[in-house]
């Protein structure tokens, strides 16, 4: 990654700074980024080192190039919006995405200390536990880890397991709606699991959210944690 | 990083677990982690891996060992709220951290496309552009980089020049109030530059935000871009 300075290479530096104009929207998926000749000039390099750029963007799948055509946007992230409802599905269709829930895993545990506090449980409690993973247009976006409160959800985990959306299981157990309480952002490394279902490089940037739903009478219906791609979503806030 | 079998240590995996206890703050600055042997029960390991984990904490300032007496939490991030009021200094104070601000560079230059489209005002246009080191309790928590339009606020280099807070120098110019009017997130790799001012390893993970800034008659005042060291802030939501 480095050179024997331990500087960023050059082409390296095109990556990230194109990486990001591609993050913020500055492109739509299908559009022509600026010809070779235009970077070269932006960033004061050869065409050489633009081409290396531009390849290591395309190795990513965020990036392609059509001989004699020039580079086009594969994939821009997907915006997603966090407020008092998150919902996915409908998130990633007004988004004009596809959305895709896989069930990684279903399980029945007893609540850490940590996990029955933000649940407002008692330690040792049962809860039901959901890793899944959300695909957007087919393209891994995000892993999910969700602990809803068997006790306050009876038949949740069956629900989990007969419907893709977590909304809809929610419903089956008799959770008619829910709110977002909180939520708390960070960046963290993908660690080798999460890496092997986002398909990133372990290690790579990952926006890890912690949430809290609760439902109409205010008690805590699902405390989650989500670890999302950082180059393929973009999580937005309007106040 | 990683053995030869390509996947993470254990001693890794268990810095990663504990890294991430700290970061939900499940530990305040000053307690005391769990002795060696427990944390060997937890994870299944012998005590000789977990201080090898334990030792990686160390190295990252976020854990300090006492001889004979154990490991104690030496740093917990800080909470930030975002929500439609963020101030820097009155968010540290209320996190009962101590808030200081660096100005690394102040310039003013033509505004390019997408920042003019973001502050509403026309290609060419002139930005003060502010870049700054945002501190908490003396440790690097985020860099800034600002963009306020000119025309509409003359007076804004000099202003940030003489006030540490941007909301001050924002005062100064003549904007008695703002909110946030956007905030879009997400997870990217440090580069060179950021790593030195961070002082975090290049390639680690930080919460980039980009916002805007509206005054009191709507328009924007701000056009922000900030990345927030991954392991020492969260930022926070209630809705």
């Amino acid at each position: 990654m480095h050179d024997k300075s331990g500087k960023t290479p050059i082409w390296r530096a095109i990556a990230d700074a194109l990486r990001s104009d591609l993050a913020e929207g500055r492109y739509g998926a299908g559009d022509k980024l600026p010809t070779e000749a235009a970077l070269a000039d932006r960033f004061g390099v050869n065409r050489h080192t633009v081409r290396h750029g531009i390849s290591s963007l395309v190795k990513e799948g965020l990036v392609r190039t059509r001989r004699g055509a020039g580079a086009f946007v594969a994939a821009t992230p997907t915006d997603y919006p966090i407020g008092q409802r998150v919902r996915f599905h409908e998130n990633l269709i007004a988004a004009g995405r596809r959305p895709e829930k896989r069930v990684l895993a279903l399980d029945e545990r007893s609540a850490t200390q940590g996990e029955a506090a933000a649940l407002q449980m008692t330690a040792g409690d049962l809860v039901c536990v959901y890793h899944g993973l959300s695909l957007s247009d087919g393209q891994p976006i995000a892993v999910v880890e969700s602990l809803f409160p068997s006790s306050r959800l009876p038949g949740m985990k069956a629900a989990l397991r007969d419907n893709s959306s977590v909304t809809d299981a929610l419903k089956v157990a008799g959770v008619v709606d829910y709110t977002r309480a909180s939520t708390r952002l960070t960046a963290v490394r993908a660690t080798a699991t999460h890496a092997l279902h986002l398909q990133v490089a372990e290690g790579d940037p990952l926006l890890r959210s912690t949430s809290v739903n609760i439902d109409d009478r205010g008690w805590p219906v699902e405390y989650g944690r989500t670890w999302f791609a950082g180059d393929r979503v973009t999580l937005t806030l309007e106040t």
